[in-house]
């Protein structure tokens, strides 16, 4: 039997709000029956999206009451600040009471990650949150962190990312002891700057199973089963990752679409386009975990639509339900021990 | 009339050396009557692939001697110290004498690097030698630079290098005044470290067309015209994209062979995926300049095939007749003169 387990929504957040975070709850309620949902936000709102989906009645599914809202392009700061009844900061209340066991908001990344950070704290043994991710790969896929929460990292900060990218992989993929790549460089003599460099020397110290330096292509060869990097590095080749995507989808389909005798190729390829679009849709792989908080926080992207909010929530279920965070103060706590 | 110019290749060079040189040269001479071009390296060698082309008496093609060849894995300082008189090094005195224009070499980067670094010195004004690359994007190419050669770069070395890849551009683009953008996130309150921010300030006092921040997926969709960043995150935001459209095609053929249909699918859409394949070509890409020494030096990949090699010849005859050093000395002096 699986755990039963509660998850709070950020039900406004994002740029589809409601129309999105309560059909992917739904959806979500109906495939796991040790599911609870709470959705955070304006209860008149919320009521009336349930009220569409016929849902006013589902025992694992209340409401419970934000009256703000955290605007997409709000500074960090102004929402910390002016907004303590918004529906992403009483989402992560809920977790911080034990209420629920994790919370999941499209809400701005900014914001998400300071108020996270001032409401829950941070794990003993770790300095910074950081954002993970799951990518695929040609085998597979392969958790890659931090993707953007600190833009300046100490060696010892990627040991940390590392720890935290470890345990999670170990907890959600059951894998004894992932693979931890560090990203680098490998063109010039020096081969990447000090910062890599002394995190290599921790991490060779570690305990983990450090395969050594990587570089970008090795991200999508799935040659480690965690890519460690600070979140500048991180976060350039993610969205370079996602530019690059576009513009060959953008371009297939152009070639598709020149004239009749294309068009007619493309209807006859369809099927198998669309199995190889199932294999890399970035929706798949929505969900990015906010590690190292006192807390599980999954923050979807902004545009997510049922389906990708879907696979957020499930990541929450997932990282609940496997007891990453207290597995993660185990690690910190057993490595501190080794290394006194 | 187009000017008659010079090219001095490094013949040994590369994971394919003569075999690929010698056959792209011939190419390149047949299209270019302007043209004279000089093969560096192991005369016995060179004058058997000639033979094999039935080339032994183009007068626009003459064989310069070198007796040793730098192999793809050797440390740089190595090849400096033991390789005197190496195809790479050869090719690179031949520009610094003035008898060739632009060399091309597909050899090892880092020995590359330092030695033309080494044997031609830098341009004034310019601290640091940067490798930049045209890239695809959805509306045509941009130009992005530093990929690899510099891992810790300071605000100054940005500007530096804007003010190099907006020249080149200007240059070889016949873009007046072209749009440079600064990598950089824009995830975090904070958006991006202390070295960019300081040097998106001295970009927006220098007088470039300097567009702002961008993020990684400005990149593929042609923003700017020029993309600048440190050599760490531009070698890793390349290597992740080699990754992933590796892991796309791999993963399109993957489909395409799953079985009869499939593949009868993929023969039918053959024509149209042959022309996105084009499109987006990495051989046609060959050829990263690297930008700030006093000479015309152009990398080509280590593994390009024939039609490879004669995109990084063209590179640098298009370099070396749009003049491309003049300008930026003169563009850096006139930056000096308003400063001062």
């Amino acid at each position: 039997m699986t755990d039963s387990v509660i998850v709070a929504l950020d039900a406004m957040g994002g740029d589809h709000g409601p129309r999105v975070v309560v059909p992917a709850a739904l959806k979500c309620l109906a495939r796991d029956s040790a599911l609870t949902i709470i959705l955070v936000g304006i209860p008149d709102i919320l009521e009336r999206e349930l009220h569409t989906h016929h849902a006013q009645n589902n025992p694992r599914l209340s409401v419970h009451p934000a009256t703000e809202v955290v605007d997409m392009d709000e500074s960090p700061a102004f929402a910390m600040r002016n907004k303590k009844d918004s529906s992403m900061r009483v989402a992560i209340n809920l977790v911080k009471t034990g209420d629920a066991a994790a919370c999941v908001s499209a809400g701005n990344t900014g914001a998400l990650m300071a108020t996270a950070k001032f409401v829950l704290k941070m794990l003993p043994g770790i300095d910074r949150p950081a954002i993970a991710s799951e990518l695929p790969t040609i085998q597979g896929h392969t958790v890659m962190l931090d993707l953007g929460a600190n833009v300046d990292c100490t060696p010892e900060h990627l040991l940390q990312f590392a720890i935290m990218g470890s345990v999670l992989v170990a907890a959600i993929d059951h894998i004894e002891a992932p693979k931890v790549g560090l990203l680098n460089i490998g063109e010039e003599d020096i081969k990447g700057n000090e910062t890599v460099k002394l995190a290599a020397d921790l991490l060779r110290q570690s305990g983990l199973n450090f395969y050594g330096n990587i570089e970008g292509d090795d991200i999508y060869k799935g040659t480690t089963d965690v890519v460690v990097c600070d979140g500048f590095v991180g976060n350039v080749a993610l969205k370079t990752s996602e530019g690059l995507a576009k513009m060959v989808s953008t371009m297939l389909r152009e070639e598709f679409n020149r004239n009749f005798f294309t068009k007619l190729a493309g209807v006859i390829a369809l099927p198998v386009l669309n199995a190889f679009k199932r294999r890399v849709d970035p929706r798949s792989y929505n969900g990015a975990t906010l590690l190292g908080l006192r807390g599980v926080v999954i923050k979807s992207h902004g545009g997510a639509d049922r389906f990708a909010f879907e696979q957020a929530i499930e990541r929450a279920v997932r990282e609940a339900r496997s007891q990453v965070l207290q597995r993660i103060t185990e690690k910190i706590a057993i490595l501190h021990k080794d290394a006194a």
